[in-house]
């Protein structure tokens, strides 16, 4: 029997009586083909308005339950039984167990950010979210806000070499999103070619994509071209600036090498990821590998996760002609992931000027922090040796004692400093010269840190 | 013969010697092997410090162009030749031809930008970049922001009684990037079923990465469970609230349908794009195919590139235990792509009641302006009809009158007025009752822009 509640604060009279049929229809009170009440007979009967019942009985229809027969009335539809499988629970994901109470982490990923010029970005979020920008709320382009493209191409001109123009800059969500465009640039025929050690994110996604995957042993130069495999279609990823995570940096030679070997095959290319670049300090930065470039082989890719904030999920990309062809043609695949605000805001970041500054601040502090941290390491003697180039956010410390990167990685947790190992970032066997081998990254921590980290270590491994 | 200038706007020292080494090296005024003078030698004969010297020859070693040998100076390093081949010239890209000049543009995915809640998303900006927060410029957990999560499945289940833990809420930066993260979930044996008409950007990505992808007519209640294939392993895109385009509704049976259908096999599962859900004029949204879900088929997906802006590059997606299983062991597949920050200006937006206040005043608007182009449109008589159910951003307009699709276009736009033919979202010939058809974009237009446009359109077609 249907009925509604008129209280003051129940639920709209349409709604509780929609409900209500609704539940006595899935509940098999009311079958399929049976006869509802005349709109008319029931607002009588509840003493409410037809309107309300014809609200009712709208949604009812809308959705499937009831249809109306021309002048025959509303009558119950037939539903199908909804078939019900066991499930098993939702995994209980276990609550992200806290780490051992760590108290200072040489992560390689984190940056410093006490020096971030929070007024400055401050200021440059209150100005462009300018409601008289008509484009404001609108999706970017997909290829990326024009004029920050423009102040990428000027930026990578001037500090590294880099010719381009604006439109064959893409503006990514990060480099993981260019590498997932680049995969589909070069499609799943082309074989993928990583340094090794590598960047795990990069072989992850190159496999899963289902390109072959090949790894070639670097050595103190960087990828040795001879070792290439001699495919029709092949792309090497590479980071010459800083390779990751050995930290070793390719010298001209080997570049012009690689840039020779790419122009002497017609379907091959060089994915030069330029992370790091910004921070030399020992010297000029060498210039780009896209910089030497007459073939048009190289895909140059850039990131400000490092140079400005990790959580700005911002990365560029400079295609050769060739390539910014098919990127034209596939133009529907390719949807932008960049926020159009944040580009904004970058945009002004750069062209103000205060982006130059911010590297100038903070190349100068990273420096002192990786001496800092060199110096107490050499302190130690022989045992320790520090490996990878004076560039970037971490170096590789090496040991000799027979203790086993294992044992350096335990014996540091236990003394609450966490290192980073090595080995994972290798296909294969770690090769003599990089066992017993951690990442530290110091960009993250303060002087302090790192005195008090590294004489915590020196403790735990030294000392034992 | 070297030589520097010591004036006092000059580059620095060691600067103007390392350029000028370099470049007789790479013009083989200095062969391979040469040696190059001592520093001290050099130091007196330019009459500048051996500390300058040493600058410039410690970057052209870094660099590799040349090397010291102990005992003995500092030699040219042998140089492989730099091939080079004739390139085209970069592409130069037509500027963007500005398009006719368009002055109504019934755009399919324009939103209001008046009504937009400036001041309150300004305050939020300013409050939420905080520096005190100590993960604010961290990268986001590639799963998204946990709070946010929170905010989306606590919305989900009271608006669309979708069930789910924020465990299972994976954040991501627009639609196609959840789509190309389905994509790698599900892996490429997986065929894809799409509607037909449908939505281009997924067939376009589905293809490219590699899946067989089947195009199934949709019918008025949209697709068939009948007309899928019988496959091991099938995935089916569907867009149940609102047929993009068609605009039709998927009623209950239908639903429980295709429910059934996923369940009668091991690896078959609904992609659910409840994309304009938020926007239903006409009766209460009906609940989600998620909602219905007993087996776990169901992978759900929303954004809030129409509930809140374009611009603004976050979409949720809610994943079956099964593919969140999946989803956590090739975790280090999946780097997040949406800005940290704006997931926390998203957060406070959603849970200081904002959002949903947005929601109920566009909904309000959207329900105007969509009444007054259809009362505009009925007006003409009986040679327009209106299709498309009533919600969402879109309508349909066919004419009887024999124009054809692509007459509609062409003289719409000779009356400056922009619409969209339906024909390039079927993958097949048109369906007779979809001929002579374009969609109408309401939401971005004011309401004079859309009687002003109804009257144009009614001139160009009409009184021909």
């Amino acid at each position: 029997m249907l009925s509604v509640d008129k209280s003051k604060n129940s639920a709209p009279l349409y709604m509780q009586l929609y409900k209500q049929i609704k539940a006595e229809i899935q509940d098999k009170l009311r079958p399929a083909g049976s006869r509802l009440p005349s709109k008319r007979k029931l607002a009588a009967t509840l003493a409410i308005s037809v309107n309300t019942i014809e609200a009712a009985y709208g949604q009812l229809v809308s959705e499937g339950f009831i249809e109306a027969r021309p002048q025959r009335g509303y009558f119950v539809c037939r539903l199908d039984e909804l078939q019900k499988i066991e499930l098993k629970e939702a995994p209980t994901l276990p609550a992200q167990t806290p780490l051992e109470q760590i108290k200072i982490d040489f992560s390689p990923e984190s940056i410093d950010k006490e020096k971030f010029p929070y007024n400055t970005w401050r200021r440059l979020l209150k100005n462009c979210f300018d409601e008289y920008d008509k484009a404001l709320l609108d999706c970017p382009p997909a290829q990326g806000f024009l004029p920050l493209r423009e102040d990428i191409a000027s930026y990578l001109y001037q500090a590294r070499g880099v010719h381009c123009q604006p439109q064959q800059v893409i503006v990514g969500a990060g480099t993981d999103n260019l590498l997932q465009m680049t995969s589909r640039l070069l499609d799943n025929r082309y074989c993928l070619a990583l340094e090794n050690p590598f960047y795990p994110y990069a072989a992850n996604l190159f496999q899963r994509v289902g390109h072959e995957v090949r790894f070639i042993d670097v050595d103190k130069h960087g990828i040795r071209p001879q070792a290439l495999p001699n495919l029709a279609r092949i792309a090497v990823y590479v980071t010459p600036s800083h390779q990751f995570p050995s930290g070793v940096f390719m010298p001209i030679n080997r570049r012009i090498e690689l840039l020779n070997w790419a122009s002497d095959g017609q379907e091959r290319y060089l994915i030069e990821d330029d992370y790091d670049s910004e921070f030399r300090y020992n010297a000029r930065p060498i210039a780009s590998l896209q910089s030497l470039d007459r073939s048009g082989r190289v895909i140059y890719l850039g990131t400000f996760s490092k140079a400005v904030a990790p959580a700005l999920r911002i990365s560029y990309m400079v295609l050769p002609p060739a390539l910014l062809k098919v990127y034209k043609q596939r133009y529907a695949a390719f949807a932008p992931a960049a926020s159009g605000f944040e580009q904004r805001v970058l945009h002004e970041f750069i062209s103000s000027g205060a982006f130059e500054a911010h590297l100038n601040k903070m190349r100068k502090l990273y420096r002192q922090k990786r001496q800092l941290l060199a110096d107490s390491i050499n302190s130690w003697g022989k045992t320790a040796s520090i490996g990878g180039e004076n560039a970037g956010h971490h170096l590789l410390l090496r040991l000799n004692n027979g203790l086993t990167e294992e044992q350096m990685c335990q014996q540091a947790l236990a003394a609450r400093v966490r290192v980073y190992p090595l080995s994972r970032y290798f296909h294969s066997r770690v090769p003599k010269q990089y066992q017993s081998t951690v990442l530290l990254g110091y960009a993250g921590l303060s002087e302090q840190q790192i005195t008090e980290g590294a004489k915590l270590l020196q403790a735990a491994w030294l000392n034992g």
